[in-house]
């Protein structure tokens, strides 16, 4: 074991604490040696998550409990603003995926902006790599700090952002209208997220003002060259898992649908967890449903000189927790596949 | 009795037909005295539809086993295709609201181009009035044969007709995101129906293919007088009932969402089935539940110079069965909202 | 408006209270005249439940806010506990359904081993009426407080009090394995109530100590004339509304499922909410949906000498809200069935 | 990969067909050589089930197709009573793991009694060994067939199979309730498996009738050593995956539920896949989904000497294809953990 990768889970009680851990138990480089969670420090793993019953898990123990020193390797899981302080208080030694929004923005202004308050680690922030790997591996690779996606950033930038690159669609008029299940919400308690107040119903939430705008707003401006403004509303599915973002794009002249299409194949040939659909076909959140996979579809719309191209992901994998053991694959050296070739679970 | 409005129902052992049962069980004019079902026929309704244990009904009869000279009324919930050479052979005297797609379509060239067959009845073609109430109360109002909305047109009429009409929005570039409930695609046995297919899954379909495209546009050309084409996707949400239009409209210049929501506000005051929110604040499908209500919602988009207008009913209300009561009412001179008052139900 | 009764509803903020004005709108005979939500003290109802967008309701008060001496009638939809006291301050004119536990267990004793405090109230505990309607008419019509009975209670001993009365089916050994809808944990925050806690699985909660267990078998006991003991376990279903309980039952010597089928019959011939299936069927919840029905189904076991009896509500309605709105009818000399007429919602 | 198992799967288009693909792809020692759909045969596997996009596997075939002397092993998933002619007609050099009931039953008057016709290979079933792995595994280890147990009969003889072999309990009066997720219903196209017909309602079915009964009274019998007759009453759940049987069991003289709890705490002890729960705790399906656990839970029982014993899978890996895959494994002398080892699913 003296070999294995020293791995902590800051914040491990919440979901996407708990899909690192149900990702991690098949990694064979990893060996988890803590897990914090203020509320249930002290307790067993199983005690909050049953599922787990079986496996040799450390007790959960506060932030300030762990031996910070012992970990070559942390996750961040924590809600965004209560991250910040705890990772520049991490030795400078470990590696570190933040699953939370706390250095997504690079503009300090903007972060303020958004989330309410000052950054409060600027210098930590100009270290951070925004973690979409495909997008992003070569900085990945040698990064101390990664910002894990948003997962509607993750779901809509895996098929816009190699399409504005290219300069096959235009930065102006781009609609995204996104879906997602419950379990994006967390496990807090929130009234919003009662079964009763989910099931048999459909809403959308955020209109205009949803957090995860200027996420993609940077990233496309990025691809672009160009400042990007979306239109972008969430709204949330009866449903705990899966994420689909219907992008709606206007192409440049002379572009089609096919070369969308065509373009996307190319950038995408190779990178294991991107399965572009036929053209015409469009993509089930299903079909990915545990698994690291996005699937695209590109389909050109009735409306001459437009194109809808659909996206898919598990929100909790390669939305957040996946990807994030995608980007630890990265900076370790391993397999990227490695602990993500599961197959989706359908039904 | 005398005075009871006598209804047949062709097609009752759908999910339409037996909305209307319920709602009209409470219709103090109406007695049914008639109900069809090809494959049922000789069964009670009890047997096919157990909810209405202990309800007095007719017999579940062929359609050509009635004696339609006996209904003042029918209400047609065949598939589309089959109810044209139906509907003309019933007697003239009986007044008729058609649930299906079959008499939506002014123009039989589009007609056939959708539904891949010449239209068999196109004298009633001619005399059809599209029965979307609302827009259209005055004709309805003396139709014989009224050709009850899709749902899909239901929900995405009612914001936007207005709109278009008052010239606040540019006919061009109007996006369409919509979602529906299963329900809407009935009771006929398809592998993508199935729970095991639909449950904890997201999906879109028909993407820019929907039949239901070249009908909103219809409507919404005569209100713009221009003609309008859309990019229209729906959505299949793991929930029984429901549907929701997410549109995206460009303003007219010097236009803002405020001029929208005060202009949807003036139009539908008095409306007793129209609930316009406060600007700003967005509706949810759970909220009209069984209702024949139509909310709306409109927020100005961070993107200068557009809107996005939500709008969310009951698909088998508002979106079908209740939209046929409320034609039948208008057509007979019944205060519109009879069997129709009863409140959403939520959860 | 003079002869209207005067309703006022503590606790309207929750399901059970939502339920309530969603019945009682429709109610020829009731005006609401205050509502009660501590915590929503001053909001509208439409800002706690926006399905009641356009109807005109009183404002959301605290309990000591509301001037009690105006309503000629009140719904208690406290949780358990608190109501004793607010119950006892109310003004003696009021005639009152108390929706809570609180005045289920006559027996001082086994409420305070169940509900781990003693009782504040014994002289009202004395003077309530247990609100079965269909097993305990007479005592309703004259009460001026009625204990409305719980969910698992009203499921249960509608198809089993009749057996036992009848000494049909043996006093031991009865299972009744129960199930419910989410809605009955009602709307207060508990991560087991959360949506991703709830959809895609199913677990049994209170095995062998649920609170309603001694409720069954006090109202059980009195029809056997013999001490019941009973093997009870709620199961959560992962939808919103409806109830099962399946019972195992022993039958006397001589007796055949087909005495108990013929008993029931005999039994609720007339009662207008109760629906006996043919003997062999089953019922399922969601033929109920909405409506104040029981549906009762008899099955013979392969067993020789047993029976399974099935029985279904909607837990918010003949399980809690319904069932009141029955006992207001009886206790106030209206037709049993206002306002509890209207069909079940399938799908 | 000369030393790999030759695999094919008769019947790989319905759940549990699929289920096996899903947790072959990661058995190292396992080649997938045939896979066989009537009614899709020359499909590609990822145009009947999308989620396998990207994977190499070999075309769908007829049944008489394929050359079967390729294969080593056979998994078939077929329709009962296609399955024994079919069987019938593999070489003698293959090993078979059925998934169907087709030779589960051992007395061929109880096959025919259930299932309507005369059985056709009673030759091959007298060979057949009922492969519920932890109860028979020395027996499967050298059977060429193996009768894969029914769902039902799996998850509720794992933990009374024990009980009733040591016995604690007695053999009379045991009520097994069991619930079962929608996916246990197959892909077939049946009304009842309609998401309308399922989502937001509860049912039993098969009342006191279903085919699993005589199965597993078959293996408790044998424990028991004396005739066993159960209540069996299995319900319908709306959630695609998860298994739970609620048994009420009667305890023998002198015993407590602490008996029973220690004895299936010593029985299983090293078993990999079960999961015993501490006294009083009561397991959940959502805690095993997607995976091959099957966790127990013992509770006492308020009536005396009765205890009632709560076990859960997932139906579509414990309960059928995980099964399969552990026989196989056990059969073949791989570690029996193999392709198995993964998490469950939650959320």
């Amino acid at each position: 074991m003296n070999d294995m990768l020293k791995v902590g889970i800051l914040g491990a009680s919440g979901y996407t604490g708990s899909e690192l851990v149900r990702l991690l138990a098949r990694h064979p480089h990893v060996e988890i040696i803590a897990m914090t969670a203020e509320r249930h420090a002290g307790k067993r793993m199983v005690d909050v998550f049953p599922q787990f019953r079986g496996r040799e898990l450390p007790l959960l123990m506060k932030v300030d409990e762990v031996d910070w020193r012992r970990a070559d390797f942390v996750f961040c899981c924590l809600p965004h603003g209560t991250t910040q302080e705890i990772i520049a208080g991490l030795p400078h030694s470990a590696r570190i995926v933040d699953l939370s929004a706390d250095f997504r923005l690079e503009n300090p202004e903007t972060y303020a902006a958004w989330y309410g308050h000052a950054h409060k680690a600027l210098e930590l922030q100009k270290e951070a790599v925004y973690g979409l790997t495909e997008l992003n591996r070569q900085a990945v690779k040698t990064a101390r700090l990664v910002a894990n996606p948003g997962c509607y950033p993750a779901c809509t930038l895996l098929p816009l952002a190699p399409l504005l690159q290219a300069g096959l669609i235009t930065p102006q008029g781009i609609v995204v209208d996104a879906k997602t299940g419950v379990s994006g919400a967390g496990r807090s308690l929130k009234e919003g997220s009662l079964y009763a107040e989910v099931a048999e119903g459909f809403h959308a939430y955020g209109v205009a003002h949803h957090r995860h705008a200027p996420e993609i707003e940077q990233e496309l401006t990025k691809q672009a060259k160009e400042d990007i403004l979306l239109s972008f509303t969430p709204h949330l599915v009866p449903m705990n898992r899966g994420m689909m973002a219907t992008s709606y794009v206007t192409l440049k002249d002379g572009i089609t649908a096919t070369d969308l299409h065509a373009h996307l194949s190319k950038t995408y040939a190779g990178e294991p967890f991107i399965r572009l659909l036929p053209e015409g076909q469009t993509p089930q959140t299903r079909h990915v449903k545990g698994s690291n996979y996005c699937d695209i579809g590109v389909v050109a719309d009735r409306v001459p000189g437009r194109a809808i191209v659909i996206s898919v992901i598990d929100n909790l994998v390669k939305g957040s927790s996946g990807l994030a053991v995608q980007n630890m694959n990265v900076m370790m050296g391993y397999a990227e596949t490695t602990a993500l070739e599961q197959e989706p679970m359908f039904p």
